[in-house]
């Protein structure tokens, strides 16, 4: 742990801003810098770090120079954080060779923005990785679609464990806050069986409907002509980056495979109804399925009364990861956290900012499961 | 049949204007006013047309003349174009009604915008009745969605028969060539057979992972908000009307069942491959859906160098049908179609403006099928 006890007051001191006691601005380097690697060069930048970045794809990292991206092509062994953002079977070696190189610093935090998080993440098992993915940009391709605002309004999962510093966790998630991104810690298996649901699986069907329209259409030209909106973006996500997929499918392939059959068993079951006329049980379906997708256009709206739920966090690993984990589960949104030093023996205190109506469930929730937890309007006891 | 001679030059008349000899603005009925209806009423007024619309739902065609899309609400019997836009079970009564009634001008052109074809067309079965469908809007709902330009781009399937009278079809073509759509001529049954193929199973697929997500997130409160644009995008037209598929699902019951079969099957090979990580196939069906995507996106270049197609139609129904369909079959786009008189004892002359280069294939297809057609450059021999 890197934590150092501070001064003797009760005040929170912020731990996430990576720039307490450091002179010059704060540096980063990325690793691997495509789409998102060069989006993330650019958000960095924006948010006022030193990045520097590297690609094996020779002149990628130049390109993202020349983009603004990066404010030089090369290694930095002077950074404080590193995303890498290479394909998803790279990132393992490249999170651990960063972390155990000795001419590195000591309090360098490594996240990364693999599209899997299990394997990864137990191969890793390191305090300062802290695992990450930004749901943004799947069927964009390549560094010239770099964007700055590329993950505002996106969500970003964060896969805390046992064994992560909360310091480490409470920076990653305050430099990815900063880019817009609504934050979602999440354990590692449980990220990759709903990214199964929500994008995997979402991204195959696509390609399957787009191969199965593409087939039709070799027999009847005036196929694709007939593609309205609603096919095109039924498929858009298809025409993106093949290559990833094997990765990702081979890493998942437990969770994509069970939802694979749960969907091919739901159309089995829709085919049922249309062969049969059963007119009643589609048009039920067909409700439920248009009220959950208009509920899903309703952007969660930013509470207006926040509260700060501080939860003790003993020397005992895993507090943070169950916490955060937690909050998601209940679906309670944390607008913001931070980590607070004390000086009575505990590593710090928990300070999450959720909404005010959603604070006593999450307190009640942390009660349960042993946590000190208290809830107070934002503002109140400083 | 409807059609007159005219004078005794072969130089072309078009029949397309419904305006030869009328006095006063052309006069047109739109029965159903809600988000298609209303649309066409804009359309149509844009395009100078004095517009009246009736719709059993009270106060609805009232809401459209609010909006500008009617001129009056109510029926007209002197409108030469009526425009079905009801639900589609309603269509085939109201447009028989609307030709029977002798009340009415015996011009008196019908053309729908239902999403299947096959029954309805064969219920009226009737010269002046061309079916048509607009692919275009199907995840808004009501009026308040009408815009004038809902179809600019949109293909716009018709289906002529062997009955349709070609002045009839040369005139609803000119209406919605106008509106700025792409005219596809098909035969009802293959219409319905690949609206199958790009609408309705895509639409039923959309409803199925929306609602296996919405099962899912029951359980998981954090599915959703990782719900990124990919899920988004493909779930969108569930969000549609759910009340207008029992009947599209039950008059297209035999493609859809066949598509879901051929949906499933291929769903079902996508799971084998993750299953046994069968990383070279999956890249490849991956790869083959990347570039038909992509293609899809390249919109279909309006030819530069264009050319007539001229086909002289015989006092026997059904050429109209053959030739148009037979072009789409053959992916020549119709970029205008017109219909010229002769005196040469024939019914007149069909030309057709197509794309240089592929006027020579619908050429030699016509000619293979016993029909005198003939290609000249457009604005040659006039």
């Amino acid at each position: 742990m890197t934590t150092s006890p501070t001064e003797a007051s009760g005040a929170p001191e912020s731990a996430n801003g990576f720039d307490a006691g450091e002179a010059g601005p704060r540096r980063a380097l990325v690793v691997g810098t495509g789409l998102i690697g060069a989006s993330l060069g650019l958000a960095l930048r924006r948010a006022g770090w030193h990045v520097s970045g590297t690609d094996v794809a020779p002149g990628v990292a130049a390109d993202a120079v020349a983009l603004g991206a990066l404010d030089r092509a090369g290694d930095d062994v002077d950074a404080t954080l590193a995303v890498v953002a290479t394909p998803v079977r790279a990132i393992a070696g490249t999170v651990t060779d960063l972390l155990a190189d000795p001419a590195r610093r000591p309090d360098l935090v490594v996240t990364d923005v693999g599209g899997t998080k299990g394997a990864l993440v137990a191969a890793v098992d390191h305090p300062r990785f802290v695992g990450g993915h930004p749901m943004a940009g799947s069927e964009q391709v390549g560094v010239a679609g770099a964007r700055a605002d590329l993950f505002v309004g996106a969500s970003w999962v964060l896969t805390p464990t046992d064994v992560t510093d909360p310091v480490a966790y409470a920076r990653v998630r305050a430099v990815v806050a900063g880019f817009g991104a609504q934050v979602i810690a999440l354990p590692p298996a449980q990220h990759d069986a709903l990214v199964a649901v929500v994008s995997h699986v979402p991204h195959l069907t696509a390609a399957t409907l787009m191969d199965l329209a593409a087939g039709v259409a070799e027999r009847h030209a005036a196929l694709l002509p007939l593609a309205a909106g609603g096919f095109r973006d039924m498929t858009r996500v298809a025409a993106g980056h093949p290559g990833i997929w094997p990765d990702i499918c081979e890493d998942n392939a437990p969770a994509i495979v069970e939802t694979l059959d749960s969907l091919i068993d739901a159309l089995s079951a829709m085919r049922r109804r249309v062969a049969e006329g059963d007119r009643t049980s589609l048009l039920a379906v067909l409700e439920r399925a248009s009220v959950a997708r208009r509920a899903l256009s309703e952007r969660v709206p930013r509470p207006e009364e926040l509260a700060e739920v501080r939860v003790p966090v003993p020397d005992r690993p895993g507090v943070l990861a169950e916490v955060t984990t937690l909050a998601a589960e209940l679906g309670v949104n944390i607008v913001d956290l931070d980590l607070a030093h004390s000086v009575e023996g505990l590593l710090g205190v928990l300070v999450l900012v959720v909404g005010s109506k959603a604070a006593p469930t999450l307190v009640d929730a942390l009660l349960e499961r042993g946590h000190r937890a208290t809830a107070v309007p934002v503002g109140a006891g400083r």
